[in-house]
């Protein structure tokens, strides 16, 4: 067996936080943001969605450098309706942003039973349902999305045409827990593309396009992935970028494939809406039905292809945040040596 | 050849929608409900969405003899806040509760910014489309979706667990036409299985389950559709069932799987979304950049497998209801003979 594949080294989320945190204040953000922005990474690394989790601080480093994202952004409400705001980020590292959004959203949902924030001009929005899942335990419904630019196929074209755009819905749950759906339209994410790369594990037929446009099972040619069931998934990606980009004027889409000099700049737009769901019907009787359904389904037989229970939405983020909780998160040994380099470079203390 | 692959009988729009508003009549409905039920079928005749057409009346007929639709429903908003209203359906037929809800919706939207409408206790919903494109063309954003009972799988059980739930997005498109999303969670639908089992064909693998819960592409045994993207389609649907039905306490999964007397009954609840975009930006703004976006995505190389051109989401919809509106819709001889079986048996004109 290759040293790859030995078993990574589990470092606490705890730990992990503090490091992060530390990375970005190091970088010049303000210890406030760079508490939220790490508290999104380890929400990530704790559910097992590895990609989405202190694997970004290069990226978001890069981003900083390069001024796509702002160290110190000024977030502003320009529009404000009743029941919709529209929230300039100032291209704040996401998760800035949309902490500010889903309260906005819940406070207006309280105040009018719905609650839409558009935030527009951030960056890498980070998961949707650590957004999703904290107005879910808030005790409100949640649909989040967000449009970002040009990185997957589009039904009809052999090119890439829409973002991989993710998705998420959540509902109160049992016992404070939420509900909690989080989803891309891609078949695949890029993450997979470049795991089955570094492995040079085949993909399966359908998955992706290779640069030209042709579909390719070939992982060292695989670039592109493709949309969640054809027109489904690209439609539903579209409809994000009409959406969350359009009416706040900031096209992602139109911009990227234009002449403009920054057309290949890193930006999104997102969505958040708030259902305050008490002032439709009592807590309890809610909670209730909700056990009758998940009951229900869990009674069904289980297809042990998949596994060994039948899982609700999130479910199987939670169980691993309870075993990462307790055993650390795994940090792949390559993955380590880059921390471990910033962490010299920015005279951090390192975890690891 | 055999005789059902003759070319099918072509019967103008018009002609179809007086007949099917006729034989609701005829069944006891009001002109009036009836006239918005035919002009559903109708939308979906044009647009080619043949499974949702006239074809339904059989269909609809049984469900008013069973009482399970109501011919003569009483509709009643049950709460109502600044932005959100649940409208009791009283088991209407579908179209007559959500024309009433997408303009409610539309009216609290005009007032907060977004309005909600949760329509609980109605009937087959007919194509989402109807409504979210009646929403998209008066100027606003639309999402709307719907629960119904289980017919689909569940990622990870081997049986039905949650339904093929539509879902539907839509914004105002170039010169007044609607930009059209309008899905469904299954990869494949029950009209398709059905169709596959008339002609013998074999289904691919990954499609549907037959009745023991196994996967299989025998068409004579499939009878369960598999979710689009396993655990995306089916956490998807159950997320419509856990919005849509349990605030309004009208379950349809737990009390499906209930040992209630009338568990296996036909019920559906649904969500419509107006969200008002003419408060956030000028019109003629977003219409320029809808119209850069399908400019760019249009310039794409095209994928001569799917078609000559590349398509927006509905647009090949839009397309057929042309080419429908000017050459009538294509009646298959069998559907035919059940229509005109029913024209005698409620003495209405047939257009045969």
């Amino acid at each position: 067996m290759s040293s790859n594949s030995k078993a990574p080294n589990r470092v606490s989320a705890t730990a992990l936080n503090a490091f992060s945190k530390a990375l970005f204040v190091a970088k010049g953000v303000s210890p406030e943001h760079a508490q939220t922005m790490a508290n999104a990474l380890t929400w990530a690394d704790l559910r097992g969605v590895d990609t989405h989790g202190i694997s970004r601080v290069p990226m978001y480093f890069r981003l900083l450098d390069s001024k796509e994202m702002n160290a110190s952004p000024k977030l502003k409400v320009l529009q404000e309706t009743l029941a919709l705001t529209v929230l300039e980020a100032d291209r704040s590292a996401g998760p800035i942003a949309m902490q500010e959004a889903s309260d906005i959203a819940m406070k207006k949902a309280k105040s009018t039973g719905i609650g839409l924030v558009m935030v527009r001009n951030t960056t890498h929005t980070a998961s949707l349902g650590i957004y999703s899942e904290k107005v879910a335990q808030a005790g409100m419904a949640c649909i989040a999305l967000a449009a970002s630019r040009p990185n997957m196929g589009y039904y009809g074209a052999k090119a890439a045409g829409v973002s991989t755009a993710p998705f998420s819905m959540s509902v109160p749950g049992p016992k404070g827990q939420a509900i909690v759906l989080d989803m891309a339209c891609g078949i695949v994410s890029l993450g997979k593309l470049q795991q089955l790369r570094a492995r040079n594990e085949p993909l399966e037929p359908g998955w992706a396009l290779d640069a030209e446009g042709n579909e390719t099972i070939d992982p060292q040619k695989a670039l592109i992935p493709l949309p969640l069931g054809g027109p489904k998934g690209s439609g539903l990606s579209l409809m994000f970028e009409l959406m969350a980009s359009l009416p706040v004027l900031n096209p992602l889409i139109g911009h990227f494939f234009s002449d403009k000099e920054d057309a290949q700049r890193h930006c999104q737009n997102a969505w958040i809406i708030a259902i305050d769901i008490a002032q439709v019907c009592p807590q309890a009787s809610f909670q209730d039905e909700m056990e009758n359904t998940i009951k229900a389904l869990k009674a069904l037989p289980v297809d042990e292809k998949v596994g060994t229970s039948v899982l609700m939405p999130g479910e199987r983020g939670y169980i691993e945040r309870l075993k990462r909780e307790k055993d650390g998160v795994p940090i792949p040994a390559k993955m380590q040596a880059t921390l471990i380099e910033l962490a010299e470079k920015f005279k951090v203390p390192s975890p690891f």
